[in-house]
């Protein structure tokens, strides 16, 4: 393997494994941070500390941004003066944003030397280097010139495409709608159990066995949505919407707003006025799109 | 083992196979169902038919009711004659409902010569008669004389208690509250992604390896609320706070309502608006229960 010259911008857990995983794979690793401090531990293990973003995307082939979020990235990249990127090289956004600020930030290179990809990481700072999934998301040769560089970061490092939201919208939904807003949702659960005397950690076990069955519901939706086809000998609807009626009346009658429930129920009872109450739950994927299948 | 009669009220998928799991426990069984011909597989497999509830549990020693929901149950019972329930029968109801439908229907049965436990099934018709869980409360006497035949529904079968309504309570929880809400955000996902020209099948690897990360927190967040120490050196709630609002708001964009994240929202500034936002997640659970630690 070819060592190629990686600046990372971002010293923070993230940021600090991201270094770590290039030094590991035999490439030569310049660090920067606003705080230099930050910077100490990867010098010690041999990255060379650079003091500004600049001089990072002069000496780097690549430059890879793991920051607190696009303003702060904008502010970086707004830093450095025209000339001074390497030619031909390419910039790397692993800062978590939406769809928008990925298109606005291509802008913003537009202008520049680099050429820009747009990424997420999907795993903890503890899977980089390891089995850790990144999506990435731009120009495809210029993930084909550099795949061998960045997978370093993980094995789990793939290209979503040339259309420069993917990964953010890709973060966003399965990171923030999906992920947090389960987590969230536990605690509610866990609030209306505690109302009754049961404590937290008996409500543990049943969740965890219930991932298993999230995961194969998530898998048979999914075909659901592919297909079109929303019909269900399991449960309906309207068999959630019963349920769901009755679960935030027992949260709401112990003075608990039941805030996420509700939203859930909002979802259930829109698709019950468009007559599809007899369809599986996937459907409310169509609602939401204003469509009715 | 000595073969006990087991009736099995219901030949829902559920009921039928609570039937299968006593006949291949190696117990005498009694099926009814409101709809006679639904009893028929299970007649085929060994078990005999009875025509009424009240000849169910005047032969059965157990009687298990799998019906649809509580006022099913309600019916069922309140059409046995007085005198009619073989004397020191038990009745097991592992019919869904919520803590106060538990404690009505042990009151119905103050008047009948039955003991009754509440349950809940926790796992999938396929599992029944192998690993499935299931949750009974009620009488801890009960429960020593007969686990020994009621562990044949499956070898996760627990008592949970003497408190009747215990097994509603967690199954409210886990499976309403958590299960099923965080299907449902899944789909708030996915239509997102949608308007994004991403296709479902696309967030379905992203989710499911956050099923993990989803285990890993919440046996995190559990110990959490255990100890009542929520500080956290990963993501606060402020953290999580401006993370949903940019999620909410780039669904919002769209056009669509996003539901289910505006109610974890609410939760997250509840716990800001108490001077919570540097704690770590889990803290909701304390602002949903009208806490402040």
């Amino acid at each position: 393997m070819t060592a190629t010259r990686v600046s990372v911008l971002g010293m923070g857990l993230m940021g600090s494994a991201v270094a770590k995983a290039f030094l590991d794979a035999g490439h030569d690793v310049a660090v920067w941070n606003r705080t230099p401090a930050k910077c100490v531990p990867l010098a010690d293990a041999g990255a060379r500390t650079v003091w500004s973003p600049g001089e990072a995307v002069a000496w780097g082939e690549v430059t890879v941004a793991v920051l607190s979020d696009y303003r702060a990235v904008e502010e970086v990249v707004t830093s450095i003066a025209p000339g001074v990127a390497a030619p031909g090289s390419v910039f790397v956004n692993l800062t978590s944003g939406d769809a928008d600020a990925a298109a606005a930030m291509r802008k913003t290179f537009a202008s520049t030397d680099m050429t820009y990809l747009d990424g997420a990481v999907l795993s903890f700072p503890k899977d980089v280097g390891g089995t850790a999934d990144i999506l990435l998301s731009g120009p495809e040769a210029v993930w084909d010139t550099y795949k061998d560089v960045l997978t370093a970061m993980g094995s789990g490092t793939v290209h979503t495409g040339p259309a420069i939201h993917e990964a953010n919208v890709i973060d966003t939904a399965a990171t923030g709608a999906f992920l947090c807003v389960s987590l969230g949702a536990f605690y509610e659960a866990s609030a209306y159990a505690a109302h009754h005397g049961i404590p937290a950690d008996r409500l543990a076990g049943p969740a965890i066995r219930w991932l298993e069955l999230m995961r194969a519901e998530i898998l048979q939706g999914v075909e659901q949505i592919t297909s079109g086809d929303y019909a269900t000998d399991q449960a309906t609807v309207d068999t959630y919407e019963a349920a769901m009626a009755m679960v935030t009346d027992a949260i709401r009658t112990t003075g608990r707003p039941a805030n996420i429930l509700s939203g859930f129920l909002s979802n259930l009872r829109a698709a019950q006025a468009a007559g599809l109450g007899d369809k599986s739950l996937a459907v409310t994927h169509e609602i939401l799109n204003g469509k009715t299948p």
